[in-house]
């Protein structure tokens, strides 16, 4: 269980630092004065600067960083990947900019790994190069999303075609100008064994029938130009060769897609955690009341100590499991993904939260990320899992594994 | 200490619940629809059925409730009111229909209290008959509100004129289309003793130099047609009669301001609480996952109970708080205030979250009112205080409270 | 909901508290003093100073202060004898001094209600003077004793005898040297409705087939001379006489009983609580660091704040359940009894615990009464039914009444 | 940070693990027979099975593990110690087994360290051996010990003489009957700068002068026949050749003894909170109520979840501050020492804090190791200083390495 960072590692985490502080940074007030502050998607554009961003992390070789295992990218393993996209978090426009957000790169680990050639070439291609964005289209407004087998849209096979219905929600990214496609999950057999009755299939944005009901917003922030959505499947017929893998394999590809996106989003919000308690300090150090720095007063300090011991564990925890994912895989990485997906969610929700509290009035302002940090770290919460799932499959596997112990005892 | 509702309170809260079933909840969609949806203040307008909403209400008598001795209203105690106030809660935009809104309760309270017989003509009338709106100009952006005598701004005397300078913000309502005047309040003699050096005065919006820099988002949220808003004062002069009680006299009345400020307040976001635990309660039992309500599965029914438990005590801790300011007075309420300025925008942003978590993705959208419940409830941990100013004089009065005794015993 | 103290309230707390601080106060180091130390049951004597407390304190008219309604005492209602029990907390020995402790009151309470003539002369009458004690033989240590229904003891009844068989623990009291008789609660028709099946039967300790097997310690604390104990019945013949109301109503009996056990049981815990804080507050004024009076450090200042805020809703809680037993009865108290059975033990161990960590490796020790209280509060979770039934009984309820609300609107 | 276990670690772990479950866990309940059960330590005595376990520990080279350089240790790093460390904690009695025990091991790294040749050959080979035990003392009743320049003891020297004066307590192993000496601290030169004024003595127990003024209960436990003392020191007289590394050295020796004192602690409370967790686990599956196992019950799956995640984020900071004292010293492990400190216990006690309730009334008595358990975790987050202490050390370092990054930024 070794954490040290490569060499690799070192010299990107130096790089993507750098660019970091001396592009992103200033470039964060650039992004939010090209946006169009409108709440309708059809009127998003990408903001000019963030092509011009992409441009140049590509040109520096930081690009694609995510990928475990292909040309385009380095070939981190998850890590290597770890502080990287860790420092990533620190910036909500960083992750598109590195050509590392989310959904994007599950949907390419999935087209990597389990796309046909004709599927990798006319939907991977355009994702690697950043000439596209896509969508996930799994969770459903009308059942709990926290049971997948409830899940009620249909992908029906008819002869050479897929043809699907129903309707979804939470698809992130689907305002994007650039969003082309999304992965639709739907039942197409419904008298397999459960989880050999869904099946994953590649819907483009302009297929007849597919209908972006509405953007979803998040404490009132639709999340321009990329934003969450919600979307309608009536009678789109697609050939079956735009099913991945082939019919009823949908939950074999989710759980190689989610462990690693799971570990991805710890990441990025354990950079999220680490700004929230920078921006925290910054404050409680220079701001004053009754003549000290608020850092001085009363359960202040506390509360910084606190949150440094819930990140530092937070953050060996989400080493382990990238560690545990690399070397002995998903299964073996079960328990520690639920883990580290309640862990690190309720860390960055309870730093930002208190970075709120500090910056009083303004905390809850867009004068300071803060309100947008929270909202992220409040999702995550409920996305690709509720809490109460997570801690279900921990609480399943501890009972499990002392069971065995017992027996061995 | 007797908290039985009263024979008015019980009539009233019967009809206050009434109109809130069969008048308000059918409004609040109408009323979100006549929105402008805009993010700039000078677009916003009354939505009409607001108009119409507070024309009925006033008809029935339902109307200037919060108000403890004034003709004008039906004279009741705090006590009385808090299950009236507790009511109003449940909706947003309840309050303004019975003319029982923040921050113009405050406001006419002070006039009617201490305002002169020509303010209270010119600026408390209007105010009572629902006219116009107002706004309170305390909170400064450059120094922490949190230590009041940090106060920058100032209310200089110059003859039989006082002329305003500095910069305010969280003047809630200054968006609002009716919005006419704030409270301004200022540093008048900076060489008199710490809490006679303020002044409170009555500042016209249309008064030359007073401009309205900004409306202040919550959570992305800008609260159309009130707001937040932050406002500069230039050189701005007022005839001394605008002043209230006399220079010097700004923290004498902002003492008497906010201890039933505090309460309304706090009364209002039990409304909240429960509403949000309504909403929890119907989700959890109405939907399913693994074959079981959700409220039977794992700890959601733990979550039920303990903020039953709870909102039951902050409750009752807020009735104590009012029977102490209304049978010993607000300096005998002290600790009481403050322990429930802490207590219950506490208790009402764990059962906001709580309802978010049990509604999965939909928590955090507008299709239910929890993410603005939310909000107003960690507005709440901040405005009039934060909660660590609050612990910070619990504190203070217990060790005292503890010393007295010992020496007694 | 009028929670002022009653004149008689108020006249008997003046008079309870001076006898606190002027009698008892002083005695519980020669009390202590009078302990044998040993862990053996058999070695226990009552303390003489016990005694001549006990002469006192029913001279004084201080006496049977817990019985509602009886000729014996005061007749006081729950709610006048809430603040008298919460004084009593503050002492562990006073209970005793004043006949007011379980778990004797309970069984006086049971008898005086649902006892024959017979048994209330030849039980009752004794208990009532203070000349024996008593215990209650409910729990079982084979099965869980959450789930009543569980209990596998048997109450048979042959002819005109009743035979007990089975075992039982916790049986509060069973160690002191005065007590006479246990009510024992066993199987009598397992082929009744679940609630019939039980039987309460008043069994003597010296009655052939009865057991003491041991004493059971709490964190090491035999609580001399009174304890907790395990004891075993074999073949125990009593004349059916000795059921209490008539087979197969123990159910019955055991709700009357417990409910306001437990209200007794919160009120004196909330004494515990405030002795806590009390001695907490000492230490933090008292001992001095880094220049410094603790209260003055770090985050010490918010525990006190936190704890004055929870243990004054507590102790609202508990006064709401008291007047809602009164008023209502206790099928209208079921929630409120099961809110202050989770609430205030939890805030009486939180209590013990800070004064714990602020008197440091005092805390722990018998110099100080902490580890005694914490001792007392941790029991208290699991006493009479722990946390997580009552949790699920508020909850259960709560969900009702939700469901109820709803139809309505 | 390779936290991978090295081959020496494995196999030491191994052949550790199976003493503990087939020569230790059948001795637990010997050696409890064993002890007289007495209050007076003068009655203790060395358990016969003590000695003969640690024959056969150190026949078997189980035998000094903790030393991380010596001759007659295996020299393992703290990195490679924490595993062995942890499964000793699983047993209150395997550390003396091993000769690990504090407050021996911290003694003899100080002996070992700073000791001249003839201490080390008096006083650290027959510790080194078994043969003899130690204390420390250094806590006073007196003063706060958060604050250790509050110490009021001396250590003057007088010509070739040092006389010890004064009161300590909390000298963990004083009962023991094999304890020959202590360490004691005090101060020698009151004008000296802050950190040079105080000096380590070794004091025989002998010594005329010194006096064990009592044993100190935790929660009601002596903790036989080791215990925590209270001890004076009046007029002693010892040859200045007891003074380790001379006059005025004593805070350079403690921060030297007290970080690796402070690791291994958090290692052996680690053990103890998984062997709470495994008692819980088997509870919860073993124990039946309402038709199913406690496991599936309401929260208490949510238990396991928190718990192993709590524990396994604890002991991953744990290994990491191992790593850091090994690689970096014990200046570069400050903050993480004390974030162990406040993490590792508050875990422990939180582990054997719900398995208490889950074992219902059992798990308070000595049937099951948990209330033991619990009053450890207690006493270690008091022990070598507060948590509050280490939690402003914790924020101290934070927010001056903040200010590095933001000047460096």
């Amino acid at each position: 269980m070794d954490f040290t960072p490569s060499e690799r590692t070192q010299m990107l985490a130096e790089r993507l630092g750098r660019f970091m502080r001396e592009e992103i940074a200033p470039a964060e007030a650039v992004y939010a004065a090209q946006l169009t502050g409108s709440a309708d998607h059809r009127d998003w554009r990408q903001p000019v600067v963030m092509e011009q961003l992409k441009a140049k992390a590509r040109a520096e070789g930081l690009w694609n960083l995510f990928l475990p295992d292909l040309e385009g990218g380095p070939g981190l393993s998850n890590l290597e990947y770890a502080p990287l996209a860790e420092l990533m978090g620190h910036s909500f426009i960083a992750p598109e900019v590195f050509n590392c957000s989310a959904p994007d790169t599950g949907n390419m680990e999935v087209l990597h790994r389990y796309g046909s050639p004709a599927q990798r070439e006319r939907w991977l291609q355009p994702l690697l190069d950043g000439g596209i964005r896509s969508g996930f289209a799994m969770t459903e407004p009308d059942v709990a999303s926290s049971d997948a087998t409830n899940m009620q849209a249909t992908a029906r096979i008819e002869g050479d075609e897929v043809v699907l219905d129903g309707r979804k929600w939470w698809t992130t990214g689907l305002g994007h100008p650039h969003c082309r496609f999304v992965i639709f999950m739907g039942l197409s057999d419904a008298h397999a064994e459960p989880h050999r009755r869904h099946s994953m299939v590649i819907c483009p944005l302009d297929a007849p029938g597919v209908h972006i009901e509405r953007m979803l917003p998040v404490f009132h922030d639709y999340d321009e130009p990329s934003g969450h959505g919600e979307l309608s499947f009536s009678h789109v017929r697609l050939p079956v060769e735009n099913i991945i893998l082939g019919p009823g394999r949908g939950f074999e590809i989710a759980q190689g897609r989610l462990g690693p996106g799971r570990v991805h989003h710890c990441m990025r919000a354990l950079g999220a955690a680490e700004r929230a308690l920078s921006l925290l300090c910054q404050r409680a150090q220079s701001r004053t009341a009754f003549g000290k720095p608020l850092f001085k007063l009363g359960g202040n300090a506390d509360i910084v100590a606190n949150l440094r011991m819930a990140i530092e564990q937070a953050r060996l925890l989400t080493l382990k499991t990238a560690w545990m994912l690399d070397t002995q895989g998903p299964k073996a990485a079960l328990s520690l993904i639920s883990q580290i997906k309640v862990v690190v969610p309720a860390v960055a929700q309870q730093a930002a939260d208190a970075a709120i509290q500090i910056h009083g009035g303004a905390g809850l302002t867009d004068d300071v990320p803060l309100a947008q940090l929270y909202a992220y770290a409040r999702v995550l919460r409920l996305a690709d899992g509720p809490d109460e799932v997570h801690r279900a499959v921990v609480a399943k596997l501890e009972a499990k594994a002392q069971l065995a112990r017992e027996q061995h005892a």
